[in-house]
């Protein structure tokens, strides 16, 4: 795959893209023209065609994508077809909603262990995992081999978990701290900030009362 | 306000803007310089300046800007400064996740009720809000004056769930359902699929994983 330099915008693409072949290949679709991926998805038949040929064009003149062909190989570009081990810290309203969220999402993303500070909470069960002792997360990351640690600790812990865990060994943390933190080279990083997506909602209510239309669409963030 | 085609890159920048003001002012600084700003944001000083003239510059040349001020404005033209109330549709794991997570965002987000289709659940109460009966959400929704509908239902039903809120007068829907869905034009929609932020987190481990070192800068999806 010759994806040298792929912009953070193409990469953010590609889970919305894989969608779209899920639901084509729910409905029995076998093959799809840039075209008509285009009508569906909304982004431009040249934009498709440019933001796949970055991992090595799939399609055929004149043919089209193959749907199942694609997913697949987006899976494979996305590292879909492999498990992660996953531990989540902060057992607090934060990491009790996210541990449930977690278990709703598809594939082999795996939670191996939920850690707490709060001495009251360890021991309780959450969502059907133990949780246990922060003081410990560091060997059980390593003895585990945990890939990806899920922050959901407030802002004045964030750094200090992510240092922890980087020293641990995790290759990516997906962040729900309030708080942007830094991470190694070496590990990847995710920060999700669900209320930024609450506060453009608002801002888009806002807009359109005072215009009276909509002049974006939506869950498209190039 | 000149806000006549602001892009989604910006509107989506304002929160993550928000978010670094709220900390200055929680450190005491009270004004910043468009490089200041860069050095901790990222953005270019020319993209910040560029950024906030959208909404008619704020900044005094040698000045700076004013931390306090700019926070103002920009919760203003956000909406923030107004009160919405929400609506969560769906009480399964999904509708208590999200119910969970929504009531840790501060601001003038409150939800005024749960509804679920599901006999067994209505009644029951959901973090302190009495899970109610769906077929009562266009009569609730008309005479609470319900701004946002949260839709947490499964995939086949969201659509349905969409126009029953837009129906019923939203202003606005945050959706977490895992499809895409339309809503007419003078309302507000912000899909969030979380599930898309832990895929691009895969790729990006895999991508270090392949290259040893990171290549793109995360938490910046313009």
């Amino acid at each position: 795959m010759k994806n040298a330099k792929i912009s953070n915008a193409v990469i953010n693409r590609l889970p919305r893209y894989r969608r779209y072949l899920l639901e084509l290949q729910k409905k029995g679709v076998e093959k799809i023209s840039s075209k008509e991926f285009s009508s569906l998805i909304g982004y431009t038949a040249s934009q498709i065609r440019q933001d796949l040929n970055n991992f090595g064009g799939f399609g055929q003149q004149g043919y089209g994508y193959s749907v199942e062909g694609l997913r697949e190989e987006i899976d494979a570009i996305l590292g879909l077809d492999k498990e992660y081990r996953m531990v989540i810290i902060g057992a607090g309203n934060l990491g009790q909603a996210i541990t449930k969220y977690t278990q709703t999402i598809k594939g082999g993303f795996k939670i191996s262990g939920v850690f707490e500070k709060n001495k009251e909470l360890i021991g309780n069960m959450l969502e059907g995992i133990e949780i246990m002792d922060y003081e410990d997360i560091v060997d059980f990351v390593e003895k585990e081999k945990i890939d990806i640690g899920i922050i959901c600790v407030n802002r004045e812990s964030a750094q200090e978990v992510a240092d922890k865990l980087c020293f641990a060994g995790v290759k990516g943390i997906w962040s729900f701290a309030r708080v942007d933190i830094e991470v190694p080279k070496h590990v990847a990083l995710e920060v999700v900030h669900l209320s930024d997506s609450l506060h453009t909602l608002a801002y888009r209510m806002n807009d359109i009362k005072k215009s009276g239309t909509r002049k974006n669409k939506e869950d498209k963030k190039e």
